[in-house]
């Protein structure tokens, strides 16, 4: 039956049918023989099967093996032949068929490589793009409960390898799930010949590394600690993050809401290193969509052609008042998705900014509504001068809102608020602003 | 003559000129008798005087005084009424009048204080506002080089007030003066026997009080530490700035960055704590000056109303163009300010981007030309169609350059790049798009 298993389970891996392979019932088999097994097939081969196996089953062979098998299923899993075999799944297959690897196999591959290979094996490792686990780093320090103080000191002297590292130690137990986390100087204050378990008060602050990287920057802005360890789905340590790739993220994700606000698709690297291609790339998709909503600007002086051709003066404050309304809007939403983005506001209280925001738009609106009237009425005479002020004034005023409730909106129905890009609000502006202007136009003028 | 520098003085200080006490040749005095001056005077007018000793003479007599009388001395710079009388000179007046307070003398000062009164401290020391001496804590342990490093551990344990400051242990000479920044790692990883001296590599990355705290923002980023020390121009150590200051520091920067994106001058208060009032007036200013660059639209408009009048489809393609126009120039402005503001893309490489960001806008062009000629052509024919597709090219090529060059002028002129906020680009787009749009036009309608 070993054989059998054996030639079942190659031919599945040579037809490359990985969904087979993920729902074989595996409780059948003994663990040495699967782990026999393993060991029988070839480097890729063995890989993507160890990667196929349900959690707990990849967990028990894993302890079953010997060390020297132990490294080397470990660096297959880097191997050139089967990265090139995992990269060659599609993203999604790869997310579907794979189980996260049990936290101490993590462990131990994060903790044998080079730095150099971190990076890939991170990506490997399955962790999602921009998720904690791409950004963790295994260098950590972690002593047991029941060590005397002494003793711990003694064991960071060894294990040391990395002293920027060294601020953090966490307590684990055997099997390496985190119990505590304490600072270096907790263990210089206290009493050498206490054991670690006094000190410890059992309390932690940990990001998963299914995490985005975003909640590393807001947990470690809440709590002020510059070292977060990284948990697996069972609680095992797999590594930490560092206040200085935080930073860094902070940074990044800035840019990127930056980029959003002018409606470019957020570039994958910096502006020198982009290409030409890449740069139009990121943005002609947002110019296009935005003539359509053009477009329908168009539309509507279309509508009043005849109008505009009868009292051609109108056509001059087109600019000012489509200008001065987008601007408006502008503001507003950049205010708006800024304070979503840094917590400043929540998406519950909207109901009190929109009322200070009418506020705020109605005196914006009555000052720029004075200076365009004087405008129109020395262009145009008392009539003129009419349309255009009370134009302006609801023009501001419309922006405004738009500009404010569009962010929560898009949070509302789970879209990043940031869509709300400056050229997004002046396109819908512009639209409203026209239809505003012509009927106020036509009103006044007596329905030309 | 010791008496009629007391009256001299008094005299001076009662008729509250300043600065003529500043002027003073302080050559001619003993420094004990300028200390018993100091020690007859009142309160605000001891506090006023040692504030306007030029710096080595403050040095000297505060050096020469009692404990209890330096103490009583801090206290009262702290005092109520000298706050009054501090805060009620204007400004500039106060930074023109004050040396910096001698390193050991601020550092008492911080040291003497309850962390509430803190925050006033560092105000009334005449550090700039948004200056790294606003931010920094005096709570650092401090050893000297000679002492055993098992001598410095025990002073740290002693010391400790607050271990998130604790990773970080500064040497100082007798004076304070700053000799090296060691992590607390290194001591426990040391021989306890050995001098501290022995650890020591004397090069240490530290900040002056009086940098703009953007620059702790970099360096902290540039050099991956948590804690940086800050010193005085005579390089006393006078506190440390965490990185937890510095990364509220940085999503403040990026916030007013983006709020300067948007033409709203930063607010000082978060959004929901800033009135209706503040929210006005951070953002008429700047739509009333860009009613001023629409207004050049207008006027453009004015000069074509025949030919608009004549061939009043072309109103229509209006938005279309002026729309895109904004929008590829603000996308263009923001990856630029960004760019700077990151410090990745640098002022001289502006001939490179120019010539990267022409072939940017040239594809951009083409694309968006093309679609516009397509709407163009349906709605008003082959002529029209050429216009719009050329005009479309033509805009868009220009709000590129446009958006890219501005802010590289900006920073040369020593502006902040920010200014080139996306309202400003779109409204100096539209004026350019119409000029453009109605260059091409007469040109192929044949001068209408």
């Amino acid at each position: 039956m070993k054989e059998e298993l054996k030639e079942h389970i190659s031919n599945l891996i040579k037809q490359e049918q990985w969904n087979e392979i993920r729902q074989q019932d595996w409780s059948d088999f003994l663990i040495p023989d699967v782990a026999a097994l393993l060991n029988d097939l070839s480097k890729s081969e063995r890989v993507m099967l160890f990667r196929l196996l349900p959690r707990p089953v990849a967990a028990d062979i894993f302890s079953y093996l010997e060390k020297e098998d132990r490294n080397s299923l470990l660096k297959d899993l880097t191997n050139e032949e089967t990265r090139y075999l995992l990269n060659n799944l599609r993203p999604d297959d790869r997310t579907a068929l794979f189980e996260e690897l049990p936290g101490q196999v993590t462990q131990r591959l994060l903790n044998l490589l080079d730095p150099e290979d971190l990076k890939e094996a991170r990506l490997l490792l399955g962790y999602p793009r921009e998720s904690v686990g791409r950004l963790m780093t295994p260098d950590y320090v972690a002593v047991r409960p029941h060590w005397r103080i002494q003793e711990a000191i003694n064991h960071i002297r060894l294990k040391a390898r990395n002293s920027e590292t060294l601020h953090t130690i966490y307590v684990t137990d055997r099997s390496w799930k985190l119990l505590d986390s304490l600072e270096l100087s907790h263990f210089v204050l206290a009493n050498p010949d206490d054991t670690v378990e006094t000190i410890m008060d059992y309390s932690f602050i940990s990001l998963s590394a299914f995490d985005d990287r975003e909640v590393a920057v807001k947990t470690m802005q809440k709590y002020d600690v510059f070292a977060l360890p990284v948990l697996d789905s069972g609680g095992i340590l797999l590594g930490l993050v560092t206040f200085d790739d935080v930073m860094d993220v902070a940074e990044e994700e800035a840019t990127e809401d930056f980029h959003r606000t002018a409606a470019v698709t957020p570039l994958k690297t910096s502006y020198l290193e982009s290409s030409v291609k890449e740069l139009v790339s990121k943005r002609i998709g947002w110019l296009i969509a935005l003539v359509f909503v053009s477009l329908l600007s168009s539309g509507v002086i279309a509508i009043y052609e005849q109008t505009l051709q009868t009292v051609i003066v109108l056509t001059v404050f087109i600019p000012l008042l489509l200008g001065s309304g987008g601007n408006a809007g502008a503001q507003a939403s950049t205010l708006m998705v800024r304070a979503i983005a840094t917590s400043d506001v929540n998406i519950k209280e909207w109901l009190k900014i929109f009322i200070k925001e009418i506020m705020v738009g109605l005196l914006l609106g009555i000052c720029m509504g004075i200076i365009s009237a004087v405008f129109g009425y020395v262009r145009g005479g008392v009539q003129i001068g009419l349309i255009v002020g009370l134009t302006m004034l609801a023009v501001i005023l419309a922006a405004n809102l738009i500009g404010v409730m569009l962010p929560f909106i898009l949070t509302k129905l789970g879209i990043d608020p940031a869509v709300a890009s400056n050229p997004l609000i002046t396109s819908m502006t512009d639209v409203m602003g026209l239809i505003i202007y012509f009927a106020i136009a036509t009103t006044i003028l007596g329905g030309l």
